[in-house]
């Protein structure tokens, strides 16, 4: 089923770099913790029972468009939703300092080259049913008003928790890259399979965009972004090419290696705050660019935060090509009215 | 009293640029727990304790020059330090992860415009007497074989601990910088005032170089970088000049700043592992270089540690002005063997 969804929606022609009437916007982790609409649900189901139930999935993913008038919606749901399926006994601990839904936990990490041989690729539509009618679910209540981002996690991402068996650090996980490259490169290739087979079921479910979350990989050299996680990062762009569905490459902490990652066939590549938004347009010359508020200036006064995001603006919105969005996403204490007069500044801007 | 060290020692020449022999090699954290050395004087006393004994101080800081030949070595100390003297009551956690000496704990952080009213700028003489006199009794010991860089912590690294009230994140500094921009302006003066008065005490104690540890510099956009830090970095620089003693300035995660990093006065830049360091020359050709081996490399098996090292020496070691070190600290569970490896490979390496 195809949703019924003009080709012609603002955020797609600006990740197809062609020009719009106005910048769209919308915000990593935008159903979230900071609006009192989420914390309600939240009240009364877990997290992962959250993710794995149609009808939540779809009024949480809907609620910030009504809410705040973003200019796309991002299917609600987590980079580690199909670990279960794989074989790894994935839990989240409750309210988890900085995390807004709880930091993951895996019982049974992935250490040794039979864990990495036993992990199976999931079957989206007998393993991840919820996602995929959750996907159904949002696009009848969104109803075309705006399109809908698909994602998974990339696979240095994913692996890391995998790997470490939660939030840990990558000591693990970079460890296993020198010390069993074949190992790590047969993990990453898993991953990736499974990141693949993911978007592939999202597309056809509905989803008109998907961003890959590839958000650790600045933990990573030049070297071993090129050796173990390029690759298979293209793998994944190619593999959901020619749909006419955007592809969106969010990294943090990789402003060094644009041009390297403009290379991979995304179509959006999504910056951080760590770098000026003209010099990574610069950098990366033939691709839409979205990012990069630092979330951080959403917990601050009105008149700073309105200030930076004019600013970005101005250096990024004259030309054709970008989607107004943060470096990371939306921190749990944010003030729900600093989002809406974020969102209202930019559809306030003239492109 | 200055020491009985040859102006020409090839890590001050590397530092001003000049022709070496070999390229000097020095690591940060290089008195740590990886060493069995240290791990058995910190089985007698607390980290705390250890900094505030200058015979102490002495024999773990003398200790990896002994053990691994080290060109280079730096006052065992901490960028905390001096917050006692300031006023803010720290303790330090025992063997919290991912930490080798535990982590911070202030107990009365730094929240208010009193509160930073109410900080103290230390006279070091009187109330870092130990920091000083460990200095000297590292003098005695290293009697002139290899030259000793002193340091302070940059403003802004220090001053995230002193708002957050430990290694907590950055969120609370953040805010203070668009809440109350003046009051983190005012805080940041008296840091680097702090900074100063240290690193005068430690030049006229011996320190032969300095180095200014901003380790979370990559936390910040460009706009707060320039607006907030860069000109109490510049004063530090500028305070410090004029006396032969090169000044490093230490940060993460700020490879796409470094051509302003490179205007603050400061004559060696040190790199972390997000941008190869021929790039990173490239970018700030004026001054010297240190860095940037990724420290997880250090972890893994020796033939693509020692590959690493040897293609870092071939792409910064032609060049008048480099000196080997990591992206940041050395991890505790790093083998001493490897250490060692990657200190004779260095050597074995010719400009």
């Amino acid at each position: 089923m195809r949703p019924p969804m003009s080709h012609d929606h603002l955020f797609l022609k600006a990740c197809r770099r062609q020009p719009v009437e106005r910048i769209p916007v919308w915000m990593m982790r935008q159903a979230g913790r900071y609006q009192p609409s989420y914390r309600a649900v939240r009240e009364k189901v877990g997290f992962l029972e959250l993710c794995r139930s149609p009808e939540l999935i779809a009024q949480v993913t809907a609620s910030p468009i009504d809410e705040f008038g973003f200019d796309a919606a991002i299917l609600f749901s987590d980079i580690l939703i199909h670990l279960p399926a794989m074989g790894l006994d994935l839990t989240f601990e409750k309210g988890e300092k900085g995390k807004g839904d709880g930091g993951p936990k895996i019982a049974n990490p992935v250490r040794t080259r039979s864990d990495i041989e036993a992990l199976r690729i999931p079957e989206p539509a007998r393993d991840l049913p919820y996602v995929l009618d959750g996907i159904r679910a949002i696009q009848r209540v969104l109803a075309g008003r705006v399109p809908l981002i698909g994602f998974v996690g990339g696979p240095f991402t994913v692996a890391s928790y995998a790997v470490e068996g939660g939030s840990q650090g990558f000591t693990r996980l970079k460890t296993m890259l020198y010390a069993d490259p074949m190992g790590a490169h047969a993990l990453f290739r898993k991953l990736t399979d499974a990141a693949i087979v993911q978007l592939q079921a999202q597309i056809e479910a509905g989803a008109q965009a998907v961003q890959i979350f590839e958000s650790w990989l600045g933990e990573l050299s030049r070297e071993d972004l090129e050796e173990f996680v390029f690759p298979h990062l293209a793998r994944i762009a190619e593999a959901v090419a020619g749909k006419g569905v955007p592809r969106i490459l969010f990294s943090t902490g990789t402003s060094t290696h644009l041009a390297g990652m403009a290379r991979l066939g995304y179509d959006v590549i999504s910056v951080d705050w760590r770098i000026p938004i003209a010099e990574a347009r610069a950098q990366v010359p033939g691709l839409a660019l979205q990012g990069n508020l630092d979330s951080t200036m959403l917990l601050g006064p009105r008149e700073p935060l309105l200030a930076r995001v004019r600013a970005i603006l101005e250096a990024a919105g004259h030309q054709p090509g970008y989607i107004f969005n943060l470096g990371h996403g939306i921190q749990p204490p944010t003030p729900s009215e600093n989002v809406r007069a974020t969102v209202e500044a930019v559809h306030a801007f003239r492109p």
